[in-house]
């Protein structure tokens, strides 16, 4: 396995809620069953911003390589791997690993998983030059996709395209997209490629129009109107609806949205008191309704959600940063001002 | 149709949140389509409490004959009616009626048809000598049935049947039984019936003994421990829960008794107050818990829960009164004196 | 009700296997909960002609007025009659009536009532200026579409789209439609309306080109190579398939192009000789495959396969007639000369 | 690793349709992620059969070692297995392996990877004093189970579980169990434990005698009246039917046995020509009714089916026999002259 000699770069955090450093690191040795990954591209996604500030209980190992939208190449195999070779293109999601045996993994929940790893989490992600991953648990990646592009696929797509399966919405049927960023603006497209009628809702006009481009049938600008009022009146309720905004607000609203007998699916964690929600009783009860949560993706999840976007049907709106840049992308996020999402370049 | 001319007895509801009174009424017409039925057993439900007390919105239809747990004989035929003789056991649930087109009917979900009519709220129930009721919406009784014990099937039974199958547990799978009276001790029995494994809660230890006879093989007494812990401890959680007590906090904790990836079902309104509950969405998404309404039940529901009690599976503990102790049983139901369920002798 | 007092022109069957007979008739009087229909466009199913030929037992009613995909206008209300006007737009399906309370109906499998009747078969259907049809049981259809175009969705339409649900093929999943004719080059657009990607087999350059055209990814000429060896090589198997052929050996390839443990729907009845087909047993086990019926569909598909229709997702490729064309339509559809699907044009 | 040095004892086969051989052999060596097994006991299944005659294609690995009902403890670990320890109980199943990342076994149909191996066909089996089996395929077997009657579970167990939940037969509704053998008469066990009722078809009196104690509640002498009229006329069809004779008329008639819209589910594989067999594609469209096959099962279907045993809810009736017997038993199971299960009893 020949390899710079000298180590690589990446961006590690030392201690919780400070600013991350990039800093040289030597290359990880690929284990039984694993493949070490030449980093090309990395998505900075949200749970990042989660992890570095230990919103979240149990916190990430520390020291942490954040990143688990990592788009790269095969660049060395550990013992026992057979099917992949250096040099192909592979991709490493959120689920870094799951135990297999287990009444979870074998009944295809391996999303939920006790003994699952979580990439950029629990084990060094992708915020660096190189990574390594269990080669039962990437996914392939075709020579023909744009590697920047496909990169969020991993979370952001995985998340909801599992989300709007768990709302059970068949084609021809109504679901409400809620928050139109990052994720949602990556759901909108699932949807649509799922055949669904899509309602979206948000309180940026700008990011409800591109929800329009993207073929939302129905928008609802939430600074304006009552979204789930709006729903009732015009379309009698949707049949599914996937929050991916982060206020609790908008978990809570999410339930109004629905038509008797809808599912709304919660794929996001606003964290600490924004956790906690209220909830009519006499709403779920009497109109049948469900709420379900979808925590990322399985790997069935992960190759199915690759192929709609191998396919064309999905692409994210990204824009490329050097990893360097890491700290100042996290404070944009903090302030809510990025639009899609950015993605590191890093190969 | 030859039948007494002086009229019936009914209980009626003038005014919300004053006493029953017994008096004499016409007997009522079936009309196109309806049978009319000479009222043998009336199960009393807490649900007519909530209707006396006016707890719900929109209120029930005043004058009020209550009632919805009915087993009576056909006593004669509306126009357009077939396949039912006079004399003929049937029984009347809480669904009157639905309107048999809508997107909800033509689903399998006629238990949310907004333009669905109930028994004993919106139209007179079963407190009376006699009633009618939609040919199309009654279930047939058997012959060797006894027909007090079949009454609370009519509700407690189709309830806590549709609450257990939308919880998706499957036979060989655990359920917990929040509650174990009127309506759990029945859910217990469908549980088993079923192929389930119960685990049940309750604050009292006979109703646990109950539980246990009737084949909980866990119980948890809710007055000593925290049963969710005890659950998740010793069961590692179950599958399916459906909560049966009208305390918010059952419906909180509940929740908490899930396994990952398990399901709870709502088929109870503590109404007014107690109608709000918080949940934490990280409970929720991270072990990809669902929460369901449960809504009385459909014909279907109601035939097949009918169908499981005619062949011995099910048998509701009941309490046998006349029409005339209705006030008085409001009274002890109040202040939770009742054991099983009482049923009104009347035919 | 104000109409013309010379009663209607039909065309009718007088006795099986004989020319069908141009006859003024009655116009039919609505009973109750019936409507009256001033047919505007009625399609020509290859089951009209089994129909005419005597091909199924049990036979058709006679004299009969065939026709099953009918397109008009209401033009008279029987009595108990609510949610529709004079001059509405509807569609009568091949299903009739069925009897909304036997167990099958009540568990949405209204498809296989044992006390259905059926449009044009054991009733009066749309090969008429009037027919009557159960107001519960028909379609409202938009004004803004085009009634010719719609008339094929009613039967065709609704039996693909069923037929495609009952393979449970999932949106990203591969469909083989087999046979690109009046049903197949529907079903093409049903599957790309609802996510699938779609593999098409046919005899007919032509008819491969047209699902080209409809959106099919991959075809395969059943006339120059092993369809099911093609798709097996070049797909690895699809996850579902539909046969809108009617050779019987087109139903035993179809197994054949399954993926393990998919599922293949029949949606024709080849009737006759033709109705006998040879399986493998150890192909049905080994790889869990799934052969499934499906039978016209029920007034929630229909109402689900118009909407795709009337949202522009599908558009019959179509041919209009006049009424005393029809012996010379079925002519052409025995010589298997017909494209597309030839909609007669009545009012 | 301490154990014998001089070997083990273990019946083999050197050559298709030859006797086994019971010969002293190397005892095996546990690979990486393997575990040594003690046989205790092994169930002789019909398959063994099937492989010694070479009626299935591909044929057996040789020389082989058959085998797939086994339970053991175990006597040594290969490196990489966590969470087993020597001694422990285990039980080895027809499903020796699976790939695990393929799509199938990502979507837990495990049973139909294609790069499965199948203990005591591909793999060595349990007609030997040790075999070695992956530990993440094995199941742990309770303390306090019978060792003899727990193997059948393995195989006859398993395939007949998930042969009646592929029947999505549920509980209330009724199953036939076509064959009362080996299979079957545990069939009906599981059948009742899910909470179904139970129809039974066999040729032997004595057979249907058993069913009739294990709880079938229909019996139906196919010796002397066609069952599935009877069954038709008597219950109206069944919900769900499954097939554990290998007479290809068995597999014709189930389907006839089926209500409207029912499923059958094949779990055999009677081989050679008697595969073939002769279905209707009317009764299947017009009925709407399902044909499914059914292969082994999964570890989920296994832990499962053992869970059941263990709970008490099902019992193998068996007889013992010494390894020596093995072509003995063989020679009566050609000549059906076995009742419920032969076991070798070899620890
Ligand atoms: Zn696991
Ligand atoms: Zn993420
Ligand atoms: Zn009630
Ligand atoms: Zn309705
Ligand atoms: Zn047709
Ligand atoms: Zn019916
Ligand atoms: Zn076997
Ligand atoms: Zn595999």
């Amino acid at each position: 396995m020949a390899r710079a000699a000298n180590g690589m770069k990446a961006a590690v955090l030392r201690k919780l809620r400070q600013k991350l450093k990039v800093e040289a690191m030597p290359i990880p040795e690929p284990g039984h069953g694993e493949i070490l990954i030449k980093v090309v591209a990395c998505g900075v996604c949200h749970s990042d911003l989660h992890a570095v500030d230990g919103d979240w209980n149990p916190g990430p190992v520390l020291p942490l390589i954040p990143g688990h939208e990592v788009a790269g190449t095969v660049a060395g195999l550990g013992t026992g791997v057979a099917g992949f070779k250096v040099g192909q293109r592979v991709g490493v999601p959120w689920m870094f690993s799951a135990c297999g045996v287990c009444e979870f993994c074998l009944a295809g929940m391996e999303t939920i998983c006790q003994k699952g790893e979580a990439t950029g989490y629990s084990k060094p992600g992708g915020y660096a030059e190189y990574m390594v991953a269990p080669a039962a648990f990437v996914a392939k990646l075709s020579p023909r996709i744009d590697m920047h592009e496909m990169a969020p696929i991993l979370c952001a797509g995985v998340t909801t395209y599992r989300g709007l399966k768990r709302t059970s919405t068949r084609p021809g049927q109504w679901v409400t997209i809620v928050g139109i960023g990052g994720l949602g603006h990556i759901a909108v497209q699932y949807a649509r490629a799922m055949g669904m009628r899509v309602a979206a809702v948000d309180v940026s006009e700008e990011k409800l129009k591109l929800a329009r481009r993207l073929g939302a049938e129905f928008v609802a600008d939430a600074s304006k109107d009552d979204p789930a009022k709006l729903i009732q009146e015009k379309l009698g309720g949707t049949h599914g609806a996937i929050v991916t905004a982060v206020a609790t607000r908008a978990f809570e609203q999410a339930i109004r949205m629905l038509r008797p007998g809808g599912t709304v699916s919660y794929i996001g964690l606003p964290g600490g008191k924004a956790d906690e929600i209220r909830t009519s009783i006499s709403a779920i009860t009497n109109w049948e309704l469900s709420v379900r949560g979808s925590n990322v993706g399985t790997r069935l999840d992960l190759h199915e959600a690759v192929a709609f976007a191998t396919n064309g049907l999905i692409r994210a709106k990204i824009e490329k940063q050097p990893l360097k840049a890491v700290n100042a992308i996290f404070d944009r996020m903090r302030r809510g001002k990025i639009v899609g999402r950015v993605v590191l370049d890093i190969g």
